[in-house]
């Protein structure tokens, strides 16, 4: 994967080019989907859980479009000024800096704007005339409004477990986006991910991908999130370092992502359940 | 549609000017009873859910009325200033610059403030001089008051299925509108719409119709708002694109308006009923 | 009705000297009690809800009193210094703007601060000094403190409806004020005015306002706030225009004052009842 | 009373030196209180409510004590730097400007900061080594420190009835003050004041006094505060005028003080009932 | 007692050398404890209620450890900025300026943050890395880190009975400090006081103390907070100036400490009772 | 232990190089977890109660991997530019300064984050592409993006017992770490670290842990949080001083920890048992 990372002001983000394929196992008709709707112009939503894959299938998504990809990641003090650019002072000069959205919309990439719902409200607006026919993107600091190349295409995400009434996509939003939903990758796929990316054995890895998707059956029962494939590929590192696999899977698959201490003493058991019987 | 898109500063919006006639169907009196409040200087205010038809009647109205038409989309860091204009430094000058609802007021456009009621409260203020008999808009940075032209339309959108106990009209302020309710088109003008504007057959536009009208009545079952036209139009360019009709409508008509897995499984229902039937 | 607009930086405001009588029907001893305060330098403040006619009573105390009359729409987002005054820069010269307060205590004019209540409550702090026998207006940007002309008068309103726990007059402040209530006209005056300014008959002038006082009724069934007599003339302006009587009221007197849909029907029926009857 | 006005920067005040006794009938023994304070360099805190005559009485013990007075209207804005002073921009060069509390500091005033708990937090830690026997107050922004002269005094008021959990002051302040508690006068010297300010006679003054008494009763049963001085003056001043006494007493004694219409309709059976006996 | 007043920008304080000793009587092995924290360099936080005597015990180990005491009155607007120093512009040069905790560290003094949870949240963690073995105060803005001189302490204050859910100092900051607890005199050492520093004799000064010490006894009955001896002082020099014992005591002992009229009531008898029986 | 303090603009941080081994008894195996994670760039988060050792162990395993320690404590102040860096006006020029983030990806160096919960959500957002495979830091005011050096690691710590609803680290932030889980340590190491850096004997300070190790079963009890290891060691240094042991014990163990009275009874109890039975 050859990467160019580039910096625009007032936010970061990266461009990549991707001239390899990025691994990616779909899980559905995603792929088929999403290039219908780039064929068309439809602005997408990919809405799932943390650590599904949604960032993977992006850059899969850029390299067989053969376009750029900029991810930006929101949070709540992401205004639209950072993603449309702003005057900086550099060396005494007044220098306009695109901004990430800006440059996608020069340049015909795919903008990705991670968990979407989490910036501030006036960027929400600022897409808005991005997602209809109209494609436009006004910049008021330079005067001009700009017509999205025609291989222009925005992205979102957002995770509908994490919505809650203070932060939630407003209708008017959400209906302007075509929605795909992601969900963690079946045993197979996932145990061949993990083996591949922690270096351990297939055994092993579904060892892990077994622990993995009981523990995600726990949602209903108090846990917030399920585990991320990337935690089963840490306890698989941790594992191929040589710790002993029940303390490996401790860091990386109980401590991380919860502080109860029932919960943890009933994943604990599944550890030991499926580590012995393997 | 040829279309002029202008930009000032402190805010986006465009003024269109509408040399064809926007494809529009009339579901009742509206047009009477904007083109009356035209000619008696009074302003309008269109209330209906999101993708109900609102901006497309401006642009008709627009275009029958033939005034250029300027659109600003609020948000909650709209202020006064944006809508009015501000100074800017350009390359060492300084330059007043006008904002969008300034522009309509010199030209004679209509203006057309979409979701009023989520800019900041001394935008409303600024409005209400413009609204009475004294039509004026008093520019404190510049130290003059404008006089509108005749021709000066104010018109808001407001979605009542939005307000709360924060955000809402007050009373002196929706009493200065006439006003105008909208909701969805029929089921014969909106399949023709969808097929028209998606590329499908009328028997496919017209399931698809068939759907969304059936989805409309879960309003009362906890939908949060209606689906709007425009997703029965994405649903319909991705069975156009080779999307099976059932996965085109899970993505564009289920995941873009709820999360809700009992709502969810109740349209897939509809959805493959209706799909079958025809 | 001769106009002088004048804008001082800060805020917009607008100085009038009527040379024509403005048209108002007295309710009460309203004018006596305001003349005798003029008199005796004693500040008032006019109580009343929305559109009943504690603006145009200004005008018309204005002009017998044969002062300008300054009014400020007060918003949340009005500070002192916007009643005051700042320095601006023009031109690359700095300038002393004086606000429409300090014009209205150097000329002797009537300042109307409507809604009061709505500004930031440091304008209430600089308003005190100018409602006891002091009479002054401090003026710390310059340096100054202007004692008020003997003619000026300092008057606001208020809506005793719309004050919140939040949003409240303190008694330190109201008692600074002698109050006048307003309320709405008498039919007979209502008709007049109706009929007048929207040009209908003095019959459907009459329908109009037997309507309109009926709904003033439904305050105590929920309805915010009483209809205005604005919307009585909207009302006679669509009729006028060729609108239907139905179709008219509806824009005009239904779905300004309430979304909601009992409301709407138990007002429905009091419009269709009194146009068929007359 | 001869007054000289003083403006310094950032928050308006002034500074009287009394030539003439102000007119003022004593409640108790709050003269000897205040003078024993004043000797002994003990800050002093004038409890009551609204318009009971504390402004009045530190006008009169400025005079006795031949000191000048400068008095500071504390709203949730002021802030220390209000306080103290700041540097302006005059004419390009920069200037230090005293604040009100500065100027009392050198020049021996009393400084009367009324209604103190409205301001900013930071304002109190200002005054709290003033009111010790350090007797400094820090000028940060000059680099110096002041001791005040022997003949300063720092006097605050505060309403017991206003204060509420957010806006309290906090023992650690209130303890360093001895306080004096305030209420309205008698009935035999507000008939008096009534009588004087007002120009009606003996009589009228009288029965407006009782009509102010029995409403403060009302204080325990709904109404937020009792009515001030100040409002028996105003109806007196509209009945001298000419305004009949019950119209007089409506405009100045219930409409000022409640929005309540019970607790109108109560106020007004005694205006009636004492108006009609005397 | 000798006082050099020095003041640094960005927030106010004095730093005292103390020649002759502070009057202090120890209440019980404070003083040693105290020595043996600043032998050993560890931090102290003298935890009581208002008034007890935390700041003349400052002043007293201030003097017999033979160190400067500088003391920084803490409120909520203070920022780490405030302690540390920061750049002002001073004739056109900038200049930095040490804030007092900077000179307190360099020049080994005491330094002493009263009611060190009202500051936000910066300024404690400013202090963390001085409490522990580093004791380094690192100057962002300078680019320096100060090793605090050997004979530099740090000392806080705080009063159990004002934290709230808001404000608390948290345990990782808490833990930093060993703690001793204070409370007031027992009534002889504050009859002493009183007698002394009031000038009234020891017979009056013991009915103060007297009344005093019941006085505190209501803090289980709804008093917010118990009487300080500087109130007991003021009495003594109300009453020394020919005031009226009752009448001095209600000023300097009821109106200081409640506005609740039962608990008025209620210590007024204590006042009376005690008042007879001496 | 050689220290060098460094210090970068907008946040005071210091980075260590150690040449001494500093002193940490393991209490599981948290150093083999820690290395494995070191080795394999996995980023590290330490969850535990105040004060049970987890900055000693960041010292311990910053030695044993012979990389400078970089440890910022976060607040809630704490912005992403604090970390990153800014440019800042030195005689006059424009100077580039790293933030500690900046200066550990540079120099390969351990950044740990201090309680990183504290710190604003914009500082999370900025270690998120540390964190993956890409380790990247853009710094948006330089318009570069720095690849970290192999050496890098980033490590974060935070108390599951203080974590609210407001203040938490988010699951697609936990999920990026793996956790090690660190109590107190067990009594025999706790003896020997209290005897060793107090200097008292064996035997006074298992006295000490013991009371300690009874203290915090008090947790369940209402108790906010366990006693530290450095509260032990300060009640020795003033045992050692010459303090009576009870009193040593009750500013270095009882006043620090809680302010209630029932609590603070029940540990004097257990310290007086302690103390006589030893």
């Amino acid at each position: 994967m050859t990467s160019k990372n580039i910096l625009c002001n007032g936010q970061a983000f990266e461009e990549y080019i991707f001239e390899n394929e990025p691994y990616y196992v779909p899980t559905g008709n995603e792929i088929e989907i999403f290039t219908a709707a780039y064929k068309n112009n439809l602005p997408v939503n990919l809405k799932g859980p943390t650590g599904c894959g949604k960032t993977r299938f992006m850059e899969y998504m850029a390299y067989h479009l053969n376009r750029p990809l900029i991810t930006v990641a929101c949070h709540e003090d992401l205004t639209a000024t950072d993603l449309i650019g702003r005057f900086i002072i550099k060396g005494g000069d007044v220098e306009w800096n695109d901004g990430p959205l800006t440059k996608a919309v020069k340049n015909g990439a795919i903008c990705y704007l991670d968990e979407v719902v989490e910036a501030r409200t006036d960027t929400l607006v600022v897409i808005h005339p991005l997602t209809d026919e109209r494609r436009i993107l006004p910049i008021d600091k330079q005067g001009i409004v700009l017509k999205a190349k025609p291989e222009f295409m925005l992205s979102i995400s957002y995770n509908p477990g994490y919505q809650s009434v203070i932060k939630d996509l407003k209708q008017s939003t959400r209906q302007r986006f075509i929605a795909i939903e992601f969900n963690y990758p079946s045993m197979n796929t996932e145990t061949q991910i993990v083996a591949h990316e922690s270096g351990v054995s297939q055994n092993t890895a579904h060892s892990l991908v077994e622990i993995g998707h009981r523990i995600r059956n726990f949602k209903q029962h108090g846990l917030e999130e399920g585990i991320s494939t990337r935690l089963l590929i840490y306890a698989g590192k941790l594992i191929n370092e040589g710790i002993a696999p029940n303390t490996a899977c401790r860091s990386a698959m109980i401590e991380p992502i919860t502080d109860d201490f029932d919960l943890q003493m009933s994943i604990s058991e599944i550890i030991s359940a499926v580590l012995e019987w393997e």
